[in-house]
């Protein structure tokens, strides 16, 4: 039998690493956690998911006043339904058998664009940042109208975006031609590989959203084999954004978006290079999110292939307690920033961009019956 | 101490690894997923296995209309029983505990060759492609019948099958003399390896089955210690079809058979070099099955060493939304197609082939407690 | 952080690897599995532990009949009890919560030299090889007792055996000495290192135990830390054996002993480069076998540090099936010859010697809720 | 896709190696397990954690008699509360749900300097040696009182120590200069890198104490990712040891601290290069501990960001039979020294130093439903 025949990298996730303590201490007190994403500033750097059960005007209201930012979605329920809240009801309210069908059937209702503007007015007149999110298919069109309502910066999300794209209309989405005729940044995802990611930087995009795969509430993976796990995806990335400052001066942020669930997860995105990290299911079992303990993904409604699930996340805390403590929680899932702080102490990390010179090591785990095991 | 005295590789599975998205991406419903196979042509690069519980006459016309192909075993109970459906209940209804034992009797009833030229001949009046399976042992005869009736495909079949087999009969099976005598392609399998499989195919083969003891249905590794696992013996065995195809400029199909669960696992034995995949299980779960629910490889009726058990698998959809949708499954196991689709547009590949250049890492995963754990 | 300090190479076990088919397959009626252990010729390479569940003086006739061999434990209950069926029963009947002391409490009765005589003598009535076993301490007296009593081969075997042993006593055991002094063959074990093999074969011994930690029935390495998963000692082991055969010209089997549950892991042993395999909880599942459907190791009965607990395997065949089948057990545990020979129809190899140069490749698998996950 | 864009080296924890038998073995009544620290000799290698489940006078005084060293915590509630044994109730009585908030409450009560002296000379008077534990934060301070005290040795200890630390205050820890005021040896810790190793062993610090992030109450790993698994820390801690003693010519002892459950572990500890363990649920589970069966972190009671949870462990045996047995037990738990004394025989080692030179292998495993997996 021959030798390989093929390269197979491979790429790590956030139960396969840990962060190595640095040779020098911090107090925590003293770090800087902020962060600007084109014109924004923010003093947490996590954002919630363009997700319905995450983010509403008033969690938007609630994320911002604690120094973090909200994505709304404007394919989602806000822009179909005058009272978003019966729709969210009726995801919330469904059995565990048939969540999926009433997932699509509450989604099959058009979007609605005097709606969507009517939102992003209603945001921006709770005086915060407005941050929107469309898909590439939607793009052209309703980023526009966006702007036009008063959104500060446009997300062009989906589960894979490439600068390039392969379709049937004669002129798709070229990135450089949206950023130039938009008047606000543009953030683009979600991406995982270095020559994508340095692709799309070169488009002129504000911030890159990180992750295809990992989500709780997504199953691409297992649908479609498709995914890289977020600290390699994050390292890699990260990679090109390094790569596009030196050879440009402008830095543009990653976001690592999908799979944390705890602040040791934040923790290991940020020193795989992530500037800010993007969540759902934490944010969720706050009570001020719209998914009153119930989460699902924005592919989870797909009509013939849906890549998702409702689940069950429950509800825990206020936002506040869950981003700053104080806890009674140890596993991670409260006092997100006060986590961050401590790890930025003991690797020795003033601040985001310190962090990313922080150790790894490969030291997977599983946690069974109540117990981490090492794995390799 | 002294250093390691033998070199052991590392070889996956569909579990180990991930696909990565591409550079660019292409819109899902641009792509091909044709294939030839000898003198047949199919859009759906699914075959259904040679199992009893999978292929019968009825549901080889079915998945045909649907674009894909069944295998019918020239050695199972439509070649022992002019009444198949009875054997068939007999199986289906054993308890748990005799299923073994009732298989070993089922099957215990000998081979007709009047009712296999029937069953071929009934096969033809649907008006289909008719491929029948049989085993090295009993391929000389058997397949000059199925010939002679109208089969159009040979396969010749069994747990490992290589160029060469030294056995007590003067002599033993030769692939290029069989090729030549009949008048119709042969398909052979299983192999997994780039030495055995190159040997293979310098017979005249048309199609090469890859796969030996990752099935389901199967426990041959367990019984025997004998296994690769698929990813790895998809990659050597396509790398001797590139090789083969670069020297004799002739192309032949690899069809990866065995452990594939999931669009997923679909999706990753198609970008390890896969051009089509044979599939038991996914199709026994469909309401078209003369499985009714239940599977079982043609190895677990062997009277002295089974390796393989009845497996529960029950009936989920009808075989048309199985491997189309819509679907309300999220978890992969419906819409084949849509699923290869999906990954094909993320990958940025038009057609099969263009698959086999996307890029695979490693990321193994264990599903438990209904999550996913990144494990190495 | 400075890159590593210490080389920790990767050792092994049976449920890591997979066997790789060959280039060519042969017959598995024509296979040979004959072995010669000194003066002792086998034709099933199975050699049941020298553990007082697997081994007595009926059972040993029994799988001699069968063409395998059985090595009574000369410091067990039979040089104990005139009638080892009663400690034997308290052993099996003692509760789940007091085994162990009462293990404890059964080996606690000295061991009676006269006894241990008459024992072998009674063996040697049976017409049949004679192989008994004893620990390094007591070697020099009771080997001289068993060989004036008939004994055939002597097993000088415990957890960890070197050439070498500091101790306070001034004339420690000598393998060279004990060997020129005994009349018969001397097998020693246990051993997992190159090293420490090739020192023990140069002793002059004519049979080598591999195995330290990989039992079911002995908790070694969980106490003590100490193992070496069993494929890389085999494969260890037996590269010292094809070094001193190349250098002396003298052919030593490698007896691959613990951890062995399948005939798949007996294959795997044997690809690894073992001539034979020691084993004794799928014996004891035998009706045969003086267990009784209970097992437990000879380290077990520890006064002080119990290593292993008795383990309730059950009784499931005759011996015969268990060796042989036919079986409608497809999970490995019945048939192992049967496996064997399969095993090396697929692999192309004639005789045992052949097998040791088949491939392996690394496939992690762990089987969970019935089914086996590969994991890396 | 391109190469790796950053180094991720991988780390191993106790469940992932084994040890190798040596070449020769050596009788375990031979073998010396002698240590200093300081001006203190033991005959264990085992040191009793400084967390209040653990060590109180009384628990000294016995570990003490028994050959080991138990290290007082300071900052617990020894010194918080004149009798502590209500406080211990509270936490020990405290329902499954509300013990993290008991323990925040059980220890907002403050420090008191007066009780603290007073508990340091009720020590004293036992006539054993008195080491204390303060974390950095308050060490200038405390430390002072306690050598006044009597103290024998001081612990600095927290989850991170760094010989250098950024903080508000203008005057941080130095420990060059706390070692020079103070009249007795120095401890520090934890500390898992080379690096930081290094630096502070040349802040002339008498022992190192080796872990973070491994305990089995503790969870610094999940909740902000950080730590390195034992063994590889042991052994990259070891190495900065070897170096300054080479250096230096002064031998300053390594203690691994942290996920230490059996004997296995213990022995993989030092053979990872530990000179001695510090160990916590396993002397909880005595009869002497204070826990009572239960154990809990130092960093449990956070009030912002607690780390760990109180865990019950129970009562299995007098200290004396958890150290040295006999035993009834075989999974690890009982007998250390009996464990270590037996791994040392099989690699042949008559001293701990000796020790440090056996092999380990990567051989991981998961032990689940009762059984062994081998798993990479």
């Amino acid at each position: 039998m021959t030798s390989e025949f093929r390269n197979i990298r491979p790429a790590y996730g956030f139960d396969e690493v840990s962060i190595v303590p640095g040779q020098i201490t911090v107090n925590p007190d003293l770090v800087s956690t902020n962060l600007s994403i084109g014109n924004i500033n923010i003093s947490v750097p996590i954002i919630a998911s363009a997700m319905d059960a995450v983010s509403s005007p008033s969690f938007m209201k609630c994320i911002d006043e604690l120094g973090g930012l909200a994505v709304m979605n404007l394919e989602g329920v806000q822009s179909r339904y005058v009272d978003p809240t019966d729709a969210l009801n009726r995801i919330v309210n469904a059995g565990p058998d048939d969540s999926t069908t009433v997932l699509q059937d509450v989604y099959s209702v058009p979007i609605n664009e005097n709606l969507l503007s009517d939102r992003i007015q209603e945001i921006k007149k709770l005086g915060i940042n407005c941050v929107v999110s469309v898909t590439p298919l939607n793009a052209k069109k309703l980023s526009q109208i966006a702007v036009e309502a008063g959104a500060d910066v446009i997300v062009v999300q989906s589960t894979v975006t490439t600068a390039r794209h392969s379709s049937k209309s004669i002129t798709g989405l070229v990135f450089d031609d949206l950023i130039k005729k938009l008047a606000v940044p543009v953030v683009v995802g979600n991406c995982v590989t270095y020559d994508a990611a340095l692709e799309l930087l070169e488009t002129g995009i504000s911030g890159l959203i990180v992750g295809v795969g990992p989500g709780a509430a997504c199953t691409t993976r297992e649908v479609t084999g498709v995914g890289v796990p977020q600290v390699t995806a994050t390292i890699d990335c990260a990679a090109a954004r390094d790569k596009y400052f030196k050879e440009y001066g402008r830095y543009v942020p990653i976001i690592t978006d999908g799979g944390i669930r705890t602040g040791g997860d934040l923790c290991k995105a940020v020193v795989s290079g992530a500037d800010a990290v993007m969540i759902g299911t934490p944010l969720v079992q706050s009570q001020e999110a719209p998914g009153k303990g119930y989460n699902w993904g924005m592919a989870s409604p797909h009509p013939d292939l849906p890549r998702g699930v409702r689940v069950e996340v429950g509800i825990t805390a206020p936002l506040k307690q869950i981003l700053f403590g104080p806890t009674s929680m140890n596993n991670g899932t409260q006092n997100f920033v006060g986590a961050l702080k401590t790890c930025m102490g003991m690797v020795g990390a003033s601040n985001i961009k310190e962090m990313h010179s922080a150790e790894l090591v490969l030291a997977p785990s599983i946690k069974t019956e109540g117990k981490f095991f090492q794995l390799r």
